[in-house]
Order: C-alpha cells, then sequence, then structure tokens
C-alpha cells in the first residue's frame, strides 16, 4: 500500500444543488458544426485512480443534445426536471431518478420538456472514443421512422 | 461496429425516487462480523460494456456503514438526507449532491443524521479489491485523534 495516499476531497454543491464548488461549467461539444441547443456540462469525477467518469449535464427547456452514437456506453441517472430521449428506435419520457443505459453504436438524444429543464448524471469510461453524426443516409433512414421523426422534430 | 447491438434500457424510478424498477435492494455487506446498521445496498449500474459501476447506499437515521479502506478509490454523490463522512482524518458535514472523494487505502465511514436518512451515489471500478476493517491497533490509532473518537462514538 503507498505511504502516501492522495488527499480526499468535499466539494459541496451550491444551494441549489446543481452546481459545485470548484466544479466549472463547460462546452457541451467541442467540435465545430456539432448541433445541440442549451447544454451544459460539468465533470463531477475524473480521476487517475477510477475507470469511469461522472458528469452532470444541464438541458435548458426545449433544449437539446446532439444525436450521436459510438462504440462507448452511456449510463445516466435523471437528477432534475422532465424531457424524453431517443434510444435507437425508442423515445421515452423520463424523469427524476429515471435510469436509462445507452448500448454501444446506438443513436441516440436527450430533449429536455417545453418548460422544464432536464438535469442528469451520465456515467462513462474514462477512455472513450469519441461520438459520430449521422450521415444524410442515416438521418433519412431515422426518419423514415414515425416516433423518431415526432421526436427529432420536437414535437 | 457490431450488427446486433445490446438492448437499451429504461429502469424508472418508483415515486418516491430511491428505488427503481427491477433494482433489488441487496444486503449491504456479505461478509459475516461486519460492523454497519442499517444500511440498503442498490447496484444502479453494472454491465460488462463499462469499467466503472454505480450503487445507491441508502443508511437510516442514526445507521452508518463500516469503517474500512481498500486500494480502490470510491466516488461518492450524496443524493439525499444528511449526515457525516469520515474520510481519513476528516469529518465533513454533508447534505444533497455534495462530491466526495476518498482516496485509495483511505479509512472511511458514512452516518446518517440522529433524525434524517443518508443516501449517496457511489461510483467505483467494476473490478476492485475487497474491503479491509482495521485492525485492534489501527482502531487504536485513530481513536487517537479526537474528532476521529468522536465520529465513531457516534457524537
Amino acid at each position: 500500500m503507498p505511504d502516501d495516499a492522495a488527499t480526499p476531497t468535499l466539494r459541496r454543491a451550491t444551494l441549489e444543488g446543481y452546481s459545485w464548488d470548484d466544479v466549472e461549467p463547460r462546452r457541451y461539444r467541442e467540435e465545430p458544426g456539432a448541433l445541440f441547443e442549451g447544454v451544459t456540462r460539468q465533470v463531477l469525477f475524473s480521476d487517475p485512480g477510477l475507470q469511469g467518469e461522472l458528469r452532470y449535464f444541464e438541458v435548458s427547456s426545449g433544449g437539446y443534445s446532439s444525436l450521436e452514437r459510438h462504440a462507448h456506453m452511456h449510463a445516466v441517472l435523471v437528477l432534475r426536471g422532465a424531457g424524453r430521449c431517443l434510444v435507437g428506435e425508442a423515445v421515452y419520457a423520463i424523469g427524476p431518478h429515471d435510469l436509462i443505459t445507452v448500448p454501444p453504436w446506438t443513436w441516440h438524444q436527450f430533449r429536455a420538456a417545453a418548460d422544464q429543464k432536464l438535469g442528469f448524471l451520465c456515467l462513462v469510461d474514462a477512455e472513450r472514443d469519441k461520438p459520430a453524426a449521422p450521415s444524410a443516409a442515416e438521418r433519412e433512414a431515422l426518419m423514415r421512422l414515425p416516433a423518431v421523426r415526432e421526436f427529432l422534430a420536437g414535437r
């Protein structure tokens, strides 16, 4: 066992409870051209001693995350608000503490309700691949499914 | 990319929000002789596709988790209630959404307030070592620190 353990950390939640001491809200996506609306990202746990990372995303009312897929899995716990998510070909209404898994290479997007924020924790592997956006043909295939088409149109 | 992706899952939180469809509360510790009081464990995410695991622990008012340490790290987000935790030689009062990291080989214990539950998420590596309880000598060394002594006595 190492004789010089790392230091414990306590980062307090602010009064409202969805931001934290020493945790800075970041841009949701760095890539230019990524299509999303009203999303912030806060990294809650990312440490060389952990193989997973925990992030908190907040989508403002009417906003949405990017439609994407990738090899890594997502494991999501809704922390506040209400909205819907697309996972594969299914659309789910989601609310506080619901648990959602997004399997590898599965299209997904999160949308906040028109009148409520949607805030959720997302667990991922620290080492992971970059998300891919749908090609024109892939988007067209998705749009052929009525429930997906309605969801992507924000209805 | 695999052409047969795993199935997405949605597990809804129950109305109260601290239990979930298809998530069974488990014994907190299987080891006989482990010293704890009023703790349940629910595994929220544990998947071959994830290197991390997310669990939800709930400590009933006046209860406490086992005093232990191990090589793996804990990353904790308080979900409900109030209490205190010992991490190393420090005692912290904790409440909703506070973030706590427990470094490797650091003694730690969570205690609920006398009149409130304490519920928290805990992120760990899926592959991890077993916890060790303090030896008599280690407990004695901890008890020499006044703040730790008071905490362990539940005061």
